[in-house]
């Protein structure tokens, strides 16, 4: 987030099968998995429905209304790389739209993730490369600045760093640092494990009061039913 | 709003009939029968359009960052009920995920309107169980502080006691109060009676103008064409 | 901006061939190619997606919660134009349902474009009539203060002149000034020529560093890679 | 907040000496006194630093745009009162100045809270006039849609009725209901009649984990210390 | 706003003494007295309080993150003028500090009105140039792409046009139109006049309702008291 | 930011001259030497205006509504410090009061950044113990869920280590990275050296365009005089 004018061409990237696996479980359980922490703000929406991702973080630190990095970033790509695009102050300039999802899906990425803006929105979704980003705008960037690739960067105000595993669905975009994936991974099968069995018995008609036995605990901290 | 760790057990909801007719009026007919008064803050909208609902309210007030009471309401449900949510502060955590919206299911519940966030939205899409909030958010919640059930709220800026009617659809919520509902539905049953008539006109090039007769009031107002 | 209570029935509009050769080059590459000028404020979203209009403008100036000028703008309305609507004070409130564009449609109109809010967007969206909004909202409106229609106004922050081309998708909304519509579908369709060529090699794998001849002025800038 | 068209003469208000207690207190120290609910939302800004206030609240219900119903709100004011302005939709107008913050005050009113705009700020400042307000604004209003006054309202997001107690100060506005002030008094004094201790303790150098005998709690927690 | 890379040097302002004269009468008055057009967004604010002036605009269209412009615009300010300050697209950083700020009163200039950040907000205070922005930053600025000068402009959210006049103080900043400033003068001054009277009365305690014989036209609209 | 239930006791500050040095610089110049990166958002304002201070960080993580670890982290501060507190959700609740700010002075600290609110202004004015803030607001937290102390944390979309040294004044809060450090104050004085001049050749007239020298490359970007 420092350093300007660099790109790092070699990263070590997270466990590919783990990496893999994480994306059928969704940003909500991974979430819960890593004790609630490495959400990317709330603001940060997909540009359609239904797209449910996991991949390698490659990233790109840009000046606001300036994209140069953006083709930069694409020779760093590789096949299951997820490109996280963070900006140097606020900004809701289309920085992408579909010539470079053209180039990115040709060099394997998975999808975007962007604080800024993107356009094109019709032909990405033609396309089917996801992208979540904070706005949607027509409006074009200039290339006179350099930014880096593959520095730590703040995205959405979450720390992302070169390599970590992004996942990423209609509920939003969790990051998975490297070091946290397998564990990470466990956990979230773990939880996912037991969901089939409670939505049975919730479908059932048993109360979560009663499944997750809270009546005591909240006869405890005082809680007053009254007819 | 002002009164914590308790559930009212016994509310007296709108009457049945009256709360089911409203729903396919639409919450701006409703709203304008109002007399313009019950309306949400716009900035809460539907997980996925096209859902048209109305219901009696159960309400539930709960902490920012905690879902505790979300179980505890889902035992208050009837079927036919519409939960509100509102929060002691402003939230976009994910208070609401797919089981919890099994459990509301199988009380009966037809939807949740919430001022804070909601999770799982591909899978409570699949489920037909409409959410009306302001933020769509992985970020889970923990269970440590009391709130109240069916007590009076503020949900997004209106009041909402519970057993009001709660009318939403792709165009926003509106609280119909218990009193109001049977004079509510008549003038909206009246005013949309008006409008088919209204509407052939309008498709057959007759202009609002001629048909409201408003150029003599706007005349009168000092309106003037110049050619 | 300044003049309200006047209504003028005589507007010079953009020539109808160029202004309706622009709707397909979408508002992203009009945009580019009136040297990133004329975009309005990337709040404004279509109620659904997927629409892509061009049309002459015919604006009307409004006060907040009150839409009393939309009727007096519908007379002025001919085939192909779209209405732009700007607010003297920031309001989101619903000034447009059903009914007004029922005959917005009869007259002609293909769009309106709206500094507020809009209701009744189920039936929009079945009607096929498209809105560009700041908001959802199911609040009606007054009839009470005079506004004006076709002076120039300000509409999420562009300046749109009665008889201006206006373009819209789901990238956003541009103003094309009707003295600079020749020249901008010239360089539109100048910068689209260059696309399908470009589209081809970037997905054949060619990258943009290459295919722009980027690398030396990086270089130049002071680009460092670091292995 | 859904009865239009009335003003509500006679209404009880909270006990004048508790009410007026209540001031030197403060807002955060009063809110924690209730358990935490009351507070309207933190939008609300004190048009200048240093006021601190409290009083019995008179409650008028406006719609945007429209500062009618401020007149007749005046009339209604007692000494010892607190205006509370609330609005059927967002807006940020500049519903009051100087001249009714004359009549205001000849009147006895102590301050105003109101969640729209406001302008004259120089003029209230140099008057001692306090405003709590969401925005400063020179635009003014219009007088021609009937409200209410002294009904229940929801202003910024907290509900207040007529005749409850209203405190505000640089920390924010809170509303005490006219059931709850003497048991808020009693529990605000003393958690007063504690900080003097605790601060001299503190100021001393004793820590918080200390003084609060938090240490053990958060190591049962789980919570790690590494060198 | 839609031309690129000029300066005007030549713009015909507007009459100085009826300018000068305007300061003392303040946004509100002067926006009323305009038929309540011309305001900008209240979202600006002054740096700091107490200022109170008027000028002629010279106006600059700069680009997000790039202030060369501001260096353009200086040499065309003139003792008397406000500079008006837009930006392409949505942005908060500092595009002025206290360097520029000598540059601008060593010209003569009274005041920056600009839709972006300001910096140096301390030294500004100091030499008493007023500034009205819509954030403060630090983040400086590049100098690679060019606006224009004096070109007219929209600045957060209001056309203004070289030579107009703006008025600007705690409350916000209006824009006159130069064609409208002389009738509007007379109108504010007009407006003025009454206000000592009317002052006085409601500080003797008659009531606006009374004052402004507003009882039988309220009383006519429906309003009820219950006593 | 991803670490929980752990406090660092040994952390490396950065050195103590540089750091005390560079609050003279304030952060516009700071911000600009370190190549225009390391600054927070803008949102956050201080409490009160004058104050221009430098430190070294002490981190906090934070829960929304929670504020137990800034006891656990009042231990950590050594004279010099400054506490950086980060929030794992966005909450605008008053995390801080005269309390907390009494044992934070009394431990040596010079300021505290919260990403979230703060309350008991007036007195942590009086106290003259500054704050950068995103919110006032009295509501206050509870102490239920562990947080860390030390660990690395995004404050307002900056990253933060523990040791970096903090620069804080009116125009806002940046963030120089340890290592950074004395390159950093190297390249501010050497930019603030060259002020002084400048500052006296624009009092005396000249104009940046000469200063400068960018007549040139501003007519070879194409810049037109229009007279």
């Amino acid at each position: 987030m420092y350093e300007l004018g660099v790109v790092y061409r070699n990263i070590t990237r997270a466990d590919r099968a783990t990496t893999d696996r994480l994306a059928a479980l969704g940003s909500a359980t991974v979430h819960e998995a890593m004790g609630r922490v490495g959400l990317l703000k709330p603001y940060m929406r997909p540009i359609y429905t239904g797209a449910q991702v996991s991949g390698t973080a490659v990233t790109v630190l840009l000046h606001p209304g300036d994209n140069w990095m953006m083709h930069v970033v694409a020779e760093q790509i590789q096949p299951g790389d997820i490109v996280v695009a963070a900006i140097t102050a606020e900004c809701t300039d289309g920085y992408f739209g579909d010539l470079l999802a053209t180039s990115f899906q040709a060099r394997g990425a998975r999808a975007l993730v962007i604080d800024a803006g993107v356009r094109d929105v019709k032909t990405l979704t033609e396309m089917q490369f996801p992208v979540w980003s904070k706005a949607i705008s027509s409006k074009g960037t200039i290339k006179a600045t350099l930014g880096s690739v593959n520095i730590p960067v703040v995205c959405a105000g979450m720390w992302v760093t070169p390599g970590d595993v992004i996942v990423a669905d209609d509920d939003g975009v969790v990051c998975v640092p490297r070091a946290m994936a397998e564990k990470t991974l466990e956990a979230a099968l773990a939880r996912e494990a037991n969901e089939g069995a409670k939505r049975e018995q919730l479908a059932a008609g048993t109360l979560g009061l009663d499944m997750y036995k809270m009546r005591e605990p909240l006869a405890k901290a005082g809680l007053k039913y009254i007819d």
